[in-house]
């Protein structure tokens, strides 16, 4: 087989996103430490998060081992049932999986262990940045992120592309997307783990320490008294950076893999009406996201700008040059990988055009998301100025109108990626891919470029996310230090444009789940035909059997549907659960230390800080267990009981139901947020014109739906992001087991 | 056509049940009518109540009559498309269906107006009996609550059995059940306006009474000074009583088609092999929900009992007899009607009994669902505990905890509903109902018999959540009257159980929401295959292209499905909101009155109560108007855009998103109204054994999730089931318009 050169682009960025990663890691480590105060604080959050990422990835890490013996041997024991006719490594398809899991899990965890360290790393140094220079703290701060940020997005492509390699990739292309499944599994596991975990000690600290300094105790946010507080900054490093780092390493390598698993349909069709290079059509996610990580690499050299400007337009401008050189890269793939020899369709307009505009559909997806979550979640928009007055009336009345707009949100969101979906589809099924059956597979392919198009800017979404925490960790650090008065400024208005983008990413990252469902949900019915097909030729299974469609008038599939859409709510609540009784450890730790240490008041005595980090570890290590648990275990005994149809049925519906859910969840909680700040920053009046701000009675009412929206965004929402690729991904593995 | 004696029961139970309510409206209206200043304030109830009936129903006799003529106009410009060949009444399919739209609608109307009346005048007899007699006045209110259970079920049963009977049920049994949707959807229409407006009320004057009265101006509950309390008391009819009675008016109708939709498909086989009746099959629902009633006209011969007992046991005892008396009628149903002559099964067990023990699978499952809401809502278990527990650290931790338990409810409620699913379609499969193409219809069956046989309790099941607003009622009477101690301790108790009951009308109505809910969709797609086959047969259509499968991998199933989970989330957005636009207008009115009437808070000066009622009213009708709108227009468009097939997927996928919202709202709300309750009866204690009662800052924090579960329970989540059934229904009348 001879490969198109445009392939060298796959290891090229994916190499030079490491190296990439390394500079900035350098530039990063070798920036101003700061003041002895700032070093101090920063090397107890470091201290800590070591601590919790150490136990942590202990425990996923065994957990992982464990799983990878349970799925060699669960799919070794059923293959007598599928024919395997290929061994690499002279392991049969049982190990292979195992094999390509251990490697997703194990990159994954690397890619969030060293993108994590160097947070911790960079908040310290943004901090003594914020001293001098606003341009200098973006810049630390961003370029810290965009280690994170950078090594998510090459290990997850070089790791799918290493193990597809390995299983043959370039000999049988069209067999191998079907082995590398585990990868995706592989990732999607430890996503589930590391986010839950992250999540839960994240809110568990954030609403410990709240409850008992602030409202308890009466001191303070952000008091060096209460012990939490720097449990509360260690979490913000392992919740949002290291979790949303595995979710969406697990998105992008799911979701490659899904695509390239459709892509094998239209192999067979590239190969049946004889177009040179049919190889183009399964590589072409791999190709077209190395396009973005090269793009995102430019990007970076444009967050840059003037003192005195918005630091949200520094990362923006980064944000537009990664879109729109990802514009001209999906154009150059399309052209090079779709445009050679193949047939023109009755159209008359070549096929990657028609591709080219699906991709096109994704990066406008994207940028819809952004801006819709910044309607919903900014305070300059009806709906936080809705709840924000709502809080004139009391706690009750705020959550009421809270509640009333995070399940409005699901209207835009539902909508847009209606459309999206739609018109990927429609653009897709225009190109001209007919199999000899009379087959159109080109619509779902269009919806399998789309999601492509959309994920290569994951890493510069994922850079401007991790610098949420950092900045988040800056202004903690700042505070504790009492660090002069222009660093705090510059920290606070750098907080502010990282709750923003925070915000934004569980944007991208819902709609990057919700338009990949569709593409996994088909790869899994590619999957099980496969087997099928491989039954019916050993013959041991009946001719005609194949699974032609998910069937919601066949009552085992509305059964699964059901408990499908059940399970994104069990599953949040077991998550919001933890959350609590984790808090409670906490708060009866600091209310002990008040107790027996009456030094801390007067600042005589120093708080056992470590001792609340070491609890709030344990504590959220156990809590992820319950629902973890939960979430791996109820598709497989769906689909033991009720078979392969039946599970298609649940990962649909259940994806259906969690996407929404989850929009719920962030958005709510993002508008609640805002809320308060919109009151703290003085904008609501009452009918007199005179400002309710911070100590009124509407800012309590305020900080009542903060409260309640942060296990609500921080923990349950982005954990349901990870529960629906987890769902697909399962199923696509263990899709042997279910067939009945 | 020969007749079996036993379809007698039917007219016979119908008239009996209507004759039996005019006898216990008559010895409600005798009994004593207490002091004058109970019949004063009860007078003021009254007026209010009977003044939003009347403009309430006049907005929705105009929907209504405006509905009948869209429908008539719409379903004849398409029918072109279908091949009429039956005419009743010289009029075509259009104008039929428009008839039966409005029918369908009447008798909804005069069930909900007649029930309500008689509602708000056994409220002040319920306050006078209590001055003697626990017994009496439980006597009072339950016959009270019984004239609207008798009523609704009656004229839903007769105005089926009519219309039936008018569109040629007797001479063509197999074509009138297609003929008759539009009673389901008329039924559906007026019940969503009914509830959406009354709930809307009802919250709005609960939610806007406490925060003017308790909140701002520091006065008690149910105090006479505040003006709004008499619109809270006048919401409990309308919105509790008028709105549930119009719920299950059209379930008992919707469900009743839908099962007699499936049972045209055993007609044709009992056609077929020449059974004798064969039409019994269609007959079936009619005549055991006859039986039904004839059980509960015995059963309320039961609600009795010593002054000392616990008023529930005088309901339970009822309800048990109900149940008990049910299964001997269904055991008799199905063996009389289809028991004789049907060909044995091959494992020997006729197919009558298999049907039996399906009918029992639907009983079995209304009484799980009676003790499973006890279990969440009520204040001795431990989710309500747990809320209680959480309020210590005040409203934030209270609302979180709520939310955790509102969304674990789910579970429950989704696996009992799977199994009660897979029993009964396992059950109905074993019968032997196979047709010459293969395909066995008994398991569908088997769905369509488990909800018939929930259904037979329904009219018990009304009269005991009609006693919930009726004692409520008479408990502010006896309040507002300042009787004596022991009215108001009887009044107490009897407040108590009512607000147990009718929770548990909650619980009944989403299991046989979600029950029907498979059996409403395989009548959608009999429907559709009905039609597709006329124009096969008429030769405007390919053979071959019936409804096969609702395959969610096709593209806009997936989108329709989509949107029908997100439509039950931005419904219930706007109807949460809706309570809170409408409470506003009666906090400005309460605080004019306040201001321009000084003489209010030293009792010299009476309240404009009638202003506020008047004012209620209005602002409830204009905030219906919107989420009404949206539940109508969102399925047409999405059946227009996207075809037959796509509406069937969101349909199926909107009820599960439907039922899982409204039990995750209605439960939540429950469980946050018991954990105030539970604090208020002072069983929650400190650390140090201290009682954390009334006025505690616990109790402060109850309050609020109390108040934010007003709005979910009461609004939102009960008119989700009216919209998962108005899904049905409209896709069931309008499914000609779909097909492409």
């Amino acid at each position: 087989m001879e490969l198109q050169p445009i392939l060298w682009v796959i290891p090229i960025a994916g190499l030079a996103a490491i190296a990439f990663a390394i500079y900035l890691a350098w530039d990063v480590l070798r920036a101003d430490t700061g003041t002895v105060a700032m070093q101090d604080i920063a090397g107890t959050i470091y201290e800590g998060a070591v601590a919790f990422i150490r136990r942590q990835y202990q425990t996923i890490g065994i957990l992982a081992i464990g799983g990878t013996v349970v799925i060699g041997l669960v799919i070794t024991l059923v293959e007598g049932r599928e024919v395997a006719d290929t061994q690499y490594f002279g392991l049969d398809l049982g190990w292979r999986t195992g094999l390509a899991f251990l490697v997703g899990a194990a990159c994954s965890m690397a890619s969030g262990i060293i993108g994590m360290l160097i947070s911790v790393k960079a908040n310290l140094r943004t901090a003594a940045a914020a001293q001098h220079s606003l341009v200098r703290a973006v810049q630390v701060a961003m370029r810290g992120g965009a280690v994170s940020g950078f090594l998510v997005v090459a290990l997850s492509l070089l790791g799918v592309f290493g193990i597809f390699a390995a299983f043959g990739g370039f000999t049988n292309p069209e067999e191998a997307p079907f082995l590398i499944v585990g990868f995706g599994f592989g990732a999607s596991f430890v996503a589930l783990f590391a986010q839950l975990g992250g999540g839960i000690y994240t809110k568990a600290a954030d609403v410990g320490a709240d409850l008992v300094g602030k409202v308890e105790a009466g001191i303070p946010e952000d008091d060096p008294r209460n012990a939490a507080v720097v449990a509360d900054l260690v979490g913000d490093n392992v919740g949002d950076c290291a979790g949303r780092g595995a979710d969406l390493f697990e998105s992008t390598a799911a979701e490659n893999i899904g695509a390239m698993i459709l892509g094998v349909a239209v192999w067979r069709i590239a190969v049946e009406l004889g177009w040179p290079n049919p190889e183009a059509w399964i590589f072409f996610p791999l190709v077209v996201r190395g396009f973005g990580l090269l793009a995102t690499i430019v990007a970076m050299f444009f967050v840059r700008g003037r003192e005195d400007e918005n630091p949200m337009n520094m990362l923006n401008r980064g944000y537009w040059v990664t879109t729109l050189l990802s514009v001209a890269g999906l154009a150059l793939t399309t052209y090079v990988m779709m445009g050679t020899g193949t047939d023109l369709p009755d159209n008359g307009i070549p096929a990657w055009v028609w591709f080219f505009g699906a991709g096109i559909v994704g990066l406008t997806t994207s940028v819809a998301f952004v801006y819709i979550t910044q309607y919903y979640t900014a305070g300059s928009f009806r709906p936080v100025r809705e709840i924000a007055e709502a809080s004139k009336t009391g706690p009750a009345t705020n959550i009421i109108s809270g509640t009333a707009v995070g399940f409005e949100t699901t209207a835009v969101t539902a909508i847009t990626i209606g459309i999206a979906l739609f018109a990927s589809f429609t653009l897709g099924s225009q190109a001209g891919l007919i199999n000899e059956a009379g087959d159109n597979v080109g619509g779902i392919f269009g919806t399998a470029v789309a999601t492509m198009g959309m994920l290569m800017t994951t890493a510069f979404i994922l850079a401007m996310d991790t610098f949420g925490p950092i900045t988040d960790n800056a202004g903690g650090i700042a505070e504790f230090s009492k660090a002069e008065a222009k660093a705090r400024e510059i920290t606070d208005r750098l907080d502010a444009v990282g709750n923003t983008t925070k915000a934004l990413t569980k944007g991208y990252a819902i709609a990057s789940a919700s338009l990949a469902a569709f593409l996994l949900f088909s790869a899994y019915i590619d999957k099980v035909n496969l087997i099928l097909e491989r039954q019916i030729d050993a013959g041991i299974r009946e001719a005609g059997t194949l699974l032609e469609s998910v069937d919601l008038a066949n009552v085992n599939v509305f059964i699964a549907a059901l408990l499908g859409a059940m399970l994104v709510y069990f599953f949040s609540s077991l998550a919001i659960r933890a959350v609590g009784t984790a808090a409670q450890a906490i708060i009866v730790e600091v209310r002990r230390q008040f107790r027996e240490m009456p030094g801390i008041m007067d600042y005589t005595q120093r708080p056992d800080y470590a001792r609340v980090v070491d609890i709030t570890t344990r504590a959220a290590l156990r809590q992820m267990i319950l629902p973890g648990t939960v979430a791996v275990a109820t598709p497989i005994i769906v689909g033991l009981l009720l078979g392969h149809e039946a599970v298609a049925g649940m990962l649909m519906v259940g994806t259906i139901a969690g996407v929404l859910l989850a929009t719920v969840l962030n958005n709510g909680g993002g508008a609640w947020d805002n809320a308060k700040k919109y009151i703290e920053s003085g904008q609501l009046k009452d009918e007199n014109g005179i400002v309710l701000g911070k100590g009124s009675d509407a800012h309590a009412a305020a900080v009542v739906g903060d409260t309640v929206g942060d296990p609500f965004k921080d923990t349950a929402g982005p954990s349901l992001h990870v529960l629906v690729k987890l769902l697909a991904t399962i199923t696509l593995v263990l899709a042997p087991l279910f067939i009945r």
